[in-house]
C-alpha cells in the first residue's frame, strides 16, 4: 500500500510553492552533472555551485544538466532559482508523487514521467520519478537516483553516434522519453510472463495461492495503469502543441513515442482482461470440483444406504423372521444387495456421473 | 443514509430563490469577521450590522469576509444584499446538499466546495459545504461551523509568510481552494489503511463482518466519489475560464489544483477497483472453504459407509453364515476393512484432495 | 410492464402527424383554463370554445392556458390549429409515452416533461406527461389530469409573491419545470428510505422476498432512470439554447434547475451502484449460510459415522471375537469412542469451524 | 447462427463494386413498380425493360420506383446504370448483411435500413433489408420480399389522404422510413411481453428451460441492437445533413423518426438491463434453493445420526452390558433418544432453519 | 503469449530509427518485385539493386514495388533510402509488432495493416504485418511472407479486369486495403462457428474442455479487437485527411472499406457479448448439476436414514424388549417403514424435487 499512497498528507497547510520532498529518499547526495555539445564536440563537469549554472546557460550548443538525488532541498531550491524555475514546477520535482504531466511555461517546457523498475529483489514493480525541462538549448533532467537509465544516450551523445548531436536539445528531451518508453516493453514482458505462468498453473489445479498471486497482479495492473494512462496525453500534448521549443523534425519523432505510448497501454488493458478472464476460470473451476466432490459423496452414499439398511433389517432381533432360518437366506440377501448396487451403478452411468 | 438523502423535499412549492437552510445545524450563531490586508498591513475585526459590509468594500485592498455558521436566514440575507449577491446565490449557500460547482456571475464568481471531515468519533466521512465568492478585491467565504480550517492561511496572511498579501483576492481564493483539496489527502490516506486492513484479514480469514466492513467502505466511495468528481470541473473552469476576476499568474497556480484534483479523483477510482477486487477475494474464498468443508464429509463418508455397511453384515442373524464359524473370521474382516480404508485415502491421495 | 411498454404499435400506419392519444385515461373531460397576468392584475377564466382562444393572443401581459385530460381529440386539435401548432407537437402532446425532450419551432418553443407520483395505494412510480409550450406572451401547459402541482404557482400569481408577474412567459416556463423537478427529490427520499430499509433486513437475514423487493427497485431505477436522464439535455439545450423567447435573466435561473437535475441524475446513479451492491451482499450471504449449514452437516457426521462404525463391530456375531468376553471390553469401547469424539472436535475447533 | 454471420467470405477476392447477392433468397423474381404522382393524379404501373426507366425520369412530379427481390443480378445492374448508380450502391443493395447507413452521392443520397419481421412460424425476429434511394423528384426502393410493408403509404397516396402527394420525393422517403421505424414498436412490445412471462416463471420456480430462454433472448437483444443502434446516427445525418434533397419542412418530421429511433434504443437498453437482472434472479434463486436442500439434508442427518449411534451401542454383544438387563433399560433409551431429536429440532428452530 | 507479447525490449538503448527486425523470421530472403501499369500495358520484373529503383520511380504509369521478407536490413535499408523514406518508417515496417496506423509523410503516406492468417495447422489466428507507401505514381507493399494474398489483384491487373489501370495508385492502395479487409470475414465466419459450436456442446453438458475452449476463444477475441479496432481511425484518417494523393474518387471507394470495418468490430463485440453470455449459461448449469446432485443425496438419505434407525432400534439386545417377541411384530416394523418411506416421497415429490 505504501506504494498506492504516498504520505502527502504531512504537506496540508503549507503554503503553496514550498518545496518539500514527497517519496523514498532513494539517493543520499544531490549531484549536479552538465554535459555540454554542438556539433564538434562534447565536455562533460560536475557542478557544485548552483550560481555556476546562470553563467553557463549563455553561448551556442545544447546544456544538459543531469541532477541526481532529491533531497537537499536548500541546494535543489538555489538551482531552480538559478534556473529561473516557477516555484510550482520545483515543487512537483520534489513531490515525487506526480502523475505524468506536461507543462508549457512559456521559457520552458515541464515534463514529469515515470520510469518503471523491475529489480530482483522485489516481486513489485516500482516507480522511479524523472523530472525533465527543456528551455532553449538547455535541457534538466531531475532524477531520484543513480541508475544509469540514461548512460546509453550519454554514451551515444559521446561517440556521435545517430545525429543527436546535430539536433538540438528538443531532439535530446525526445530520446530521453523514448528511452523511458521503451523500457516499459522490457516489464511488460515479464508481467506477461508472470500472467502466462499463472493461466496455466490456474487451469491445472485451482489452488488458492493462485487467488492470491491473480489478486496481486490485478493491483499490479491498476498501479502500473495509474502510471501509464496519463502519459498518452502528455506525449500529444508535447506533440500537438505549439511550443516554439519544439522543431517539426522533433515532432514526427515524438509521434513514434506516441504510438509506443499507446501500444503499452493496449498491452495494459489486454492483461486486465486476460485476468478477469482467469477469475473466471478460478471460480468455475472451483465450482467444478465442489460438484466433482458431491458426485462422489452421492455415489457413496446413495449405494451403501440402502444396503445398510438392508443388512439392519436381518440384523433385528424378532424371533418371528422366517428369513433367518431359510438354508439360502444369506447367499440370496448377499446376491439380491449385490443387484440393488450394480443397478445404482448403471443409474449414474447413465445419468452420466461417473 | 441521512448522509446520502438531505432532505430537500420540503423546499418543493417554495419560489425559487427562497434561502432556507438545508442540512445539519452546526454551529448556533452566525458570525462574520472581516480581514483587511494589502502590501504593508493586516487589519482583523467582527462585523455585526450587515450594513457595515456596504461601507467596506470601497477602497484598496483586499478584504476577506468569513461567515460562519448557516442558520440565522434573516442576517445571512441581509448580508447576501449587502454584497449585492443574486437570490440564486444565496439559496445555494444556505442549502448545504450541493455538488461542488463554479458559476460565473459577471461581477462575481461562486464556487461551492466540499470540506471532508474524518473525526474520530464516527467512522464515515462527512462533508461540510464551503462556499466561496470572488468579487473584486473581495473575497467571502462561508463556512457551517468553526473547523479552523483556514487558520492556516490567516496565519500566513498576519505573518506576510509567501507572496499572499501581494498576490490579491484571486489567489486568495486559490490558497482557500488548496487548502480544502490538500486535506482530501489525509481522508484517503486513512481510507485506504482501511481497505488495506481488510484486505488482510479477509485473505486471512473470509468472515461475514469483513463483507459488512466492505460494503461499508464502497458505500463510503460512493459517497466520497459525488463529492470529489464535479471538483474537477470546477477547478477546471475556472482555470480555463475567462473571467477578469482572475490573473494569469493564479490559473497557474489553479493547475495545480487541478492536478491535485485528478490524483484523488485516481486514487477513488484506485479505491473502489481494490474494493471490488477485494469482494472478489472474499466470494472465491468462501467458495475455496465449501469446497473443503464437503472433502472432508466425503472422505469420512467414502470412508465409513462401507465399512459400516461390512459389519453390518455379519451383525445379521442369519442361521447359516458361515464365516461366521470360522477360526479367523473376525480378524480377516477387521484386517479386510483396513485395506478397503487405505484403498480409499490412497485414492484419495492420488485425487489431491488429501 | 404495462409501465415500461405502452402500446404505440397500433399507432404504426397512420399518417405522421395524425392525432392519437397513447396512455391510460386518466381525466375523462378536457378542460382549458387561462390565466392572463401582468404587472398590475391577474384574471381567470375557462374556455370552452376553442376559436376563444385566437383572440386572446393579442395584447399585452403573458397568457397561460391550462388543458387539462388528453382524450377529446377533436376538441384539441382545434385548440391546436387555434394556437397554430405543428401537427408533430399535437402527436407528441397525445403521445404520452415520449421521452422528455426540447425542440425549438421558431414562434415557440416546446418541452415534454415527466412528473413522478408516487401515490400510496401503489407502490410503484408513475409517471405522468407535462408538455409546456412557450411563445411571444404565451405559455400553454398540457396535464395529463388534475394533479394540482401547479396550483403553488397560481397562488403565488394570483398573491403576487415573488417576481413572477414582472418576469414575463419564460420565467413562468422556469418555474413551472423547477416545481417539477422539485417534486423529484421527494420521491427520491422515499426510494431512498425502501433501500436503507431493504438493507437492513438483507444484512439481518437473506430471504427470497429481500431479493424481490430488490430486483423490484432495480427495475423502478430502470424506469425512472430514462424518464429523467434526458431532462438534462432539455434544460440544458433551454438554457444554452439561443432563442429569443428566453431571457438572460431567466437562463441564470434555468442553470439552478440544471443543478438540480445533475443531482436527480447522481442520486439515480448512486442508488443503483447501491442495489448492485446489495445484490452482492445478498450472495455472499447465501454463500456463507451454505457454508455454515454444511459446516454442521460435516461436523456431525465426521464425528458419528466412525462410532457407528466401532458400535457396528462390536455387534457382529462372529464365534471368536475375544474382545466380547472381557470383563471391561464395553466400557473400554465407550471410552475409546469418547476419546475418538473429543479429538474429532478439537480437530474442528483447531481449524476455526466451531 | 445463420442470422448472425451470413456468408460474406465468398467474396472476398472480386474486385470491389463486382454486385453479388448475399442473404437468403427471399423472392424469385425481379419485380419493378413505378408510382407516379403530383398534385392531381397518381399513376402506377410495371416495367419490364431497364430502358424504360431513363425516359421515365424527366418530367415534373414524383417517380417512385419499388424494386421487390434481389436475385437477378444482371436485371438489377441494367436498371442500376439506368440510374446512374455508383456501383458501389448497387454492391451495397445485394449484399443484405450491411448495417443501417446513409451516404450522400450528390446527385442523390443512399440509405439503407433494416426492416424487422416478426412471424409466427418462427420464435426469431428476422431482419430484411430495405435501400432506399432519394434522387430529384426520385424515390427508388429496394424490397427483399413483397412484404406489404409500403401498402399503407400507397393506399394513402392514391386516395390523397395526409399531405403527401404536396410535400415532394423527400417527404417520401420520410412516410416510408417513418413506417419502417413504427413496425418496431409492435415487434419490442411481443419482445417485453416474452420477457415479463420469463421473469414471472423465473421468480416461481428457476428451471433450466428458463435459462435458454433468458440466452435465447439475450441473442436476440444482442442482433436487433446491432440492427437498431446504427440508425440512430443515419437519421442524424439525414436530419442535420446539408444534401439539398432535402428540405426543411421535412427535417422536422425527420426530428420525429429520430425521437422514435432514440425511444426504441432506451427500449433495447431497458430490456439488456432487465434481462442481466434476471440473470441475477435465476442464480440467486439456484443459490436458494441449494440452501434449502442442503438444510433437510442436515437436519435429516443431524437427527439420526446420533440416535442411529445409540441404538448402535445397545446392538452390541458385549457380554457385560448391565443396562441390557434393566428392567426399564429399554423405555429410557428411547425416551432419551426422543429427548435428543427434540433438543436438535429446538436447536434448529432457534438458528431459524426450520 | 507468444502472440501476444513480442520481444521488444531488446531495442531499449538502440538510438530511435535503428532498423531492427521484431518477429518470427517468415520469409528467408528479401526479393523486390515491380508491377509498372498505366492504362496500355503492364510489365513486371524483379530487381536486385537497390539503385535500380531510384531511376524506376520517374516516368508515367505506376510503379508497384512489392517487397517480400523482412529479414535483411542492411538490402532493405539501401531500399529504404533509395525510395527516400523516413527512418522512422522503416523501423516501424520492421517492427511487425506495430498497431494497424496511418502517417502522413507529405511526400507519401505510410499505412500499416494487420492481415489475419488462419491456417489448418494451428487453432489459432495468427497475424502478419502488411506496411503499404502510397508516394505520386508509386506504391510500395512490404509483406512478412510470400503469401500470394494480392495473386488476385495482380490477376486483375495483368487481366485488365475492372478500371484499376486507369484509376491510378490511390486506388491500388485502397484495393490492397480492401482485399485485407475482406479476407477478415472468412476468419470471423469460422470463428462465428467455432462460437456456435461450443454453445450447442455446452447447452449439451457443462464440462470443464468447453470452459477451456471458452477461453482459448475470449483471448481469441481480445487478440483480434487489438489487431482490427486501431484499423478503423486507419481508414478513417485516410478517408477524411486532405492528402492530395488520394483523389475524390477513390475517398468514396474507402468510405465502403470503413464500413466493412465497421462491420469486423460489430461482429468482434457480438461475439465477446455472446461468450460472456455462454459463461453465465456454464456457471449457471454447473450450478443446476449441482443442485440435482444434492437432491438426489437429500432423497436418499432423508428415506434410509430413519429407516436404518428403525431396524437399529429392533436390533438392540435389550432383554426387555416386548415388540420383540410379538408374532406380526416383524412384518408391522416393515410396513410401518414402507409407509414411512411412502411418506418422505410424497413430501420430496410435493416439493417438485422428484
Amino acid at each position: 500500500m505504501a506504494r498506492h499512497v504516498k504520505k502527502r498528507s504531512h504537506k496540508a497547510g503549507l503554503p503553496p510553492g514550498t518545496p518539500v520532498h514527497i517519496g523514498e529518499r532513494k539517493s543520499e547526495t544531490t549531484r549536479v552533472k552538465l554535459m555540454h555539445f554542438d556539433d564538434d564536440q562534447v565536455t562533460e563537469r560536475d557542478i557544485n555551485a548552483p550560481d555556476e549554472v546562470r553563467a553557463l546557460r549563455q553561448g551556442p550548443g545544447v546544456n544538459w544538466f543531469t541532477i541526481t538525488g532529491l533531497h537537499e532541498i536548500e541546494k535543489l531550491t538555489a538551482i531552480g532559482s538559478a534556473f529561473d524555475l516557477h516555484p510550482l514546477v520545483l515543487e512537483d520535482v520534489f513531490n515525487t508523487d506526480q502523475r505524468p504531466k506536461f507543462e508549457d511555461y512559456g521559457e520552458y517546457v515541464f515534463i514529469v514521467l515515470k520510469r518503471l523498475v523491475n529489480d530482483s529483489t522485489a516481486p513489485e514493480v516500482m516507480t522511479e520519478q524523472i523530472s525533465l525541462i527543456l528551455g532553449r538549448n538547455t535541457v534538466i533532467s531531475f532524477l531520484e537516483s543513480e541508475s544509469g537509465i540514461f548512460d546509453g544516450i550519454q554514451e551515444r551523445l559521446r561517440a556521435n553516434r545517430g545525429r543527436m548531436r546535430k539536433l538540438g536539445a528538443d531532439f535530446l528531451v525526445y530520446a530521453l522519453m523514448d528511452n523511458v518508453v521503451d523500457n516499459y516493453f522490457a516489464i511488460f514482458e515479464a508481467l506477461g510472463e508472470r500472467i502466462e505462468t499463472l493461466q496455466d498453473s490456474l487451469i491445472a489445479r485451482p489452488a488458492p495461492e493462485s487467488l492470491r498471486t491473480l489478486h496481486a497482479l490485478k493491483r499490479e495492473m491498476l498501479f502500473l495503469r495509474k502510471s501509464v494512462w496519463p502519459l498518452r496525453e502528455v506525449v500529444s500534448a508535447l506533440q500537438r502543441g505549439d511550443s516554439p521549443l519544439i522543431q517539426n523534425e522533433t515532432r514526427m519523432y515524438l509521434r513514434d513515442v506516441y504510438d509506443h505510448t499507446i501500444h503499452v497501454i493496449d498491452t495494459i488493458e489486454t492483461y486486465r482482461d486476460m485476468l478477469s478472464s482467469l477469475l473466471d476460470i478460478y471460480l468455475s473451476s472451483l465450482s467444478n470440483r465442489l460438484n466433482e466432490v458431491m458426485k462422489v459423496l452421492t455415489i457413496i452414499a446413495t449405494v451403501f444406504m440402502p444396503l445398510t439398511f438392508i443388512v439392519g433389517i436381518y440384523g433385528m432381533n424378532f424371533h418371528h423372521m422366517p428369513e433367518l432360518d431359510w438354508r439360502w437366506g444369506y447367499p440370496v440377501v448377499l446376491l439380491s444387495m449385490l443387484g440393488i448396487a450394480g443397478g445404482m451403478l448403471l443409474f449414474f452411468r447413465r445419468k452420466k456421473w461417473i
